[in-house]
């Protein structure tokens, strides 16, 4: 190392330690996070060797996002999705019990007004797609039943989207429900469609510069919970789907593939008879115990 | 390790690898930059095991940040100052050039719609505290006198505000000149006062949360550009000033901190009799030369 770069690096490893220094006073979770952000985020400025420019495309780019998010859109989220922020905070937070369904991204299309339905029911509720039965037992780790969990189930209709994204304000393609003395769970719905991640903002160029594509298999989300348990949240992905191995947001786990039978006609196991073709998909859920309260 | 934490490391390396694949045919400088960046996201959130709600905390303090930012209030810049990211840049950047002016910050509060005033004329333009007459040379490292060059000074009032933090849309306190046949550059301004950088949004919360004051030192700022020079962006920062040591994003170099002299009355160097008192700076500007283009 010359004279000058010595002093460089000295000159940049001051600015570090003045400004870890400044979160010392801080109570001890919120020191040991912003400590370690300040840590790194400086480290991939110096290794990085960060040009004047790029900063700015930086503070640019989050600008872009923050004039883009609302109610309805949400690019900081999406942005987690697209650096595996978001499915590596699920793998970190994820017990690693034995026989628990896997979890996944959360995705920035819940909301927490959708209706609820009886066991049974039809959560498409107008979302246009060929009729899918879904049905499975919620459980425990230890293959006990749990009646009475709420499942949250949301997804995009048949052309890819949720009803969020339309302009009209419609509510479709999500619901919730309870569970049946049996920790058994039924609901119509639509087979959804494999669909790109909004990306007309700074999120979408950035998968076009890197020639990265923003498709994301075909799924459905769940969030299920009952007391006593820890919340899951997850998808089931379609088998056979072409976007298995290139989901734009790492958020496919081999044990969450699940395949759709479709029919051609006849009953459907409720006794109706759904319009032909129908799909049915079968898949049960796995929770794993609370964490115990320290 | 036992088993499962080995398990758990090995799902949470498997998140990062392929993240970091999926930038593998991005061009070589976006490739080094992002791949950078999640290895150094991916280390802080395995490393501090963020949580869940820690993550939501994040996208909601984004997400406050964008909802704040417009023409007049940027929080990104604020959050990368307070985070010593832009400091950091800075000195990066900053050619390590013996004899040039010292860099500091930018900041949120330029904006390129100032108008010009002659050399010797008024940068306050109304603006509120005691007149201050400033005058240096701009210089290259090598001595020589810079003829033409463009500087630009914006600075807070008494009361330390920019213009702009005003409701009226008022424009004042910010200006630029031209260097006259010698380098020479003289104007007329207030004496700044030492301001809270704005604090009633995310930024402020961090930093009360972390026992941290939102307090500049007094300051006027430059950013000085002549062609076959580097762009110098720095501040002038008042001797005795009670905040140079804990200025909130860090700017403070020793060789930027210059006496501003009051006097009880009298002429002016200009040969003005300002009202009594005012006060004078002397600060010359050294620029780099420009960067070999490669
Ligand atoms: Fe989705
Ligand atoms: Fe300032």
């Amino acid at each position: 190392m010359s004279t000058r770069e010595s002093l460089a690096a000295e000159r940049e490893q001051a600015v570090t330690d003045e400004v870890l220094a400044s979160f010392d006073n801080a109570e001890p979770r919120l020191r040991e996070v912003m400590q370690s952000l300040v840590r790194h985020l400086h480290a991939f400025a110096r290794e990085t060797r960060l040009s004047e420019r790029e900063w700015e495309a930086g503070i640019a780019f989050l600008t872009r996002a923050g004039r883009l998010t609302d109610d309805r859109r949400q690019e900081f989220i999406l942005l987690s999705d697209v650096l595996g922020l978001s499915m590596l905070t699920v793998a970190i937070n994820q017990p690693a019990e034995p026989g628990a369904t896997e979890a996944t991204v959360f995705g920035p299309f819940f909301h927490d007004e959708a209706p609820e339905i009886a066991l049974g029911g039809d959560i498409a509720r107008g979302a246009a797609g060929m009729p899918c039965y879904v049905s499975g037992q919620v459980r425990g780790t230890g293959g006990e039943p749990i009646a009475g969990a709420r499942i949250d189930v949301w997804e995009a209709d048949e052309d890819g989207f949720y009803d969020v994204q339309y302009d009209d304000h419609r509510s479709a393609g999500r619901a919730w429900l309870r569970t049946g003395p049996d920790g058994e769970y039924r609901f119509w719905s639509v087979l959804p469609a494999p669909y790109p991640i909004p990306h007309d903002g700074p999120v979408g160029d950035l998968l076009k510069a890197a020639g990265r594509g923003p498709m994301r298999p075909a799924h459905l989300h769940f969030m299920v919970t009952a007391p006593g348990y820890r919340r899951l949240i997850t998808h089931i992905f379609l088998a056979g789907d072409p976007h298995l191995r290139d989901d734009a947001v790492f958020g496919v786990k081999d044990s969450l593939i699940v395949d759709a039978t479709t029919h051609a006609g006849g009953l459907a196991p409720d006794g109706t008879e759904p319009a032909a073709p129908w799909a049915s998909i079968a898949f049960d859920l796995v929770l794993a115990p609370a964490p115990a309260r320290p």
